[in-house]
């Protein structure tokens, strides 16, 4: 049997543990440790079967983990970690601040490229998956135009923002793609969509005994930025009924495009996800894409990679000789 | 202004002639010339503005033609010529005798490396885009069940069997994937379907005058392999009616895979196509993967590929940054 994929996890919040448990999925793979800044005694309290090892002994570990996933997020963590990590692992993360991609991935390169490691930066499903649906159409049909739509999900940003909101004391926002908008270029039109015609905010919010609802409504549906392009809907809800129908994560879209060949010939691709559960889901991405990245390293590859660089058939356990067989 | 890419077509059928026009939708392309057995003088009288050479000819073109786009059948053309050419030109092909493609690849594999050539074989969407999709969506949800549609689109192969029931004088035949399957997948069931559970067959045929209808209908809708293990319509109509409502090629279907993550999460993976011309489409993938084998020749790699050994980056004119600027 062939050596197992030795894989550690950087950060343990809902992604790393969604990575914990993808990796039992996964028979090519083990986990050897979990990296967090937490006391680790702190995590081993909780009873779980693993190795927490504190983030500032990672370098030990050097030649005992193949592929170090990296579950931080994009505002602070992955930023420092990635580059850090770069130069000592292969590694695998979600950075998904689109602006600074390709800033992100010059400086993740530079560290791969010095410590000869591959590093593939920006997985999960956008970007990530739409992102390979968004170029695949693109290149397939030159003249058309393209959507994606988000959702039905949580949105973390969002659900955020409604908390900040004086009189707030727990909520949820869900993000709702327009069914009518999705039907409509199901049925072959190409509409010019704005903001608001392509997603509603749906709002469920717990209020602080007292508070106004009408005020905290108002307060919501106006917010710049976040609310006020959108139809928004402000639903009052007790505790109990958050934790009990909205505690889930949820989420999922699609990317659609429309084009033309021939003489005025129409054609639509279109690739969707509905996802109980955004992390794990994300989680099972970067899996694939550790898979990778190892297989990436046995070529003898080093550097910075994203989505578009890798073939799929890297993502498998099985051989290319076998995928001929079975999947083509 | 860089070098366009030389295309060249073998094969002026329908596909061919898909090619054609898609070639006019990349400006990063040129069509050297049409290769075909017919004698080009009958195709130049069409009054097209191409250069149509005889098949015989293809060799003096070695030094003009970049990319050779393969648009014979998969049953007696794709065998003989994909190999033959393989050593002279980089080459792309649709062949989909999916039994077969394992020893294809060994034959054009040799070919090409023997010419220092790249050979993409087995493109178009299925293979091709539902490959790279069940391949996909098996990496990322390995505990699943995956489900693949096909239709509403026309059969050729069923469509030529029902012109073979004696007093059947046109026809043609609509593979219909059944709504109620695929919304029960959608809801989150992984049902184990039978054949005749997943897809209908609708026919259109033209009786010759005074044939018997019912001794039409029963010698169709019985008839083994073809029509048997399906519900199958069968719906009499006139030459005209042929002509206006069903001369069309309209084809698409679904790629699906529901899977569980974590403690039972459900999640789903889709990806669809609805066509109004499946030629014109399949037309459209083999032009971005000529793409691809001109970039991958750029590289220096020689030898076969499938659509899971190429790097979806290399299917479009942008280079690397500008696909991470724009599109992940």
């Amino acid at each position: 049997m062939q050596q197992k994929i030795r894989i550690g996890i950087v950060g343990y919040g809902n992604l790393g543990r969604g990575v914990r448990s993808a990796i039992a999925q996964n028979p090519d793979m083990e986990l050897v440790a979990v990296f967090s800044r937490r006391d680790p005694k702190s995590l081993e309290q909780r009873g779980e079967s693993v190795r927490f090892v504190h983030i500032a002994d990672v370098e030990q570990f050097r030649n005992d983990v193949d592929v170090m996933i990296l579950c931080g997020g994009s505002a602070t963590d992955l930023p420092e970690q990635t580059p850090q990590l770069a130069s000592l692992f292969h590694t695998v993360d979600s950075f998904d601040t689109h602006a600074k991609i390709p800033a992100f991935f010059e400086t993740v390169n530079t560290a791969a490229l010095e410590g000869e490691r591959v590093s593939v930066i920006s997985t999960g499903w956008d970007p990530g998956l739409f992102s390979m649906n968004r170029l695949l159409a693109e290149s397939i049909l030159p003249e058309g135009k393209e959507y994606t739509f988000w959702g039905k999900g949580v949105s973390q940003g969002h659900s955020d923002a409604i908390r900040r909101v004086p009189g707030v004391q727990a909520g949820v926002q869900y993000t709702v793609p327009v069914q009518t908008a999705i039907d409509l270029i199901r049925s072959g039109e190409t509409p010019e969509l704005k903001t608001r015609d392509k997603h509603m905010r749906d709002c469920y919010v717990v209020a602080e005994d007292g508070a106004d609802e009408n005020a905290i409504r108002e307060a919501i549906v106006s917010m710049p930025n976040y609310f006020s392009d959108y139809n928004t809907s402000v639903t009052f809800i007790t505790a109990e009924e958050l934790e009990r129908e909205h505690s889930g994560m949820p989420h999922g879209g699609f990317v659609m495009r429309s084009g033309v060949t021939g003489a005025g010939t129409k054609q639509r691709i279109e690739f969707g996800l509905e996802l109980e559960s955004n992390p794990e889901f994300t989680a099972s991405v970067l899996i694939a894409y550790a898979r990778a990245a190892f297989k990436l390293a046995a070529e003898g590859q080093t550097g910075a990679r994203t989505v578009f660089d890798i073939p799929l058939g890297h993502l498998s356990p099985k051989s290319a000789a076998e995928l001929r067989k079975e999947l083509l």
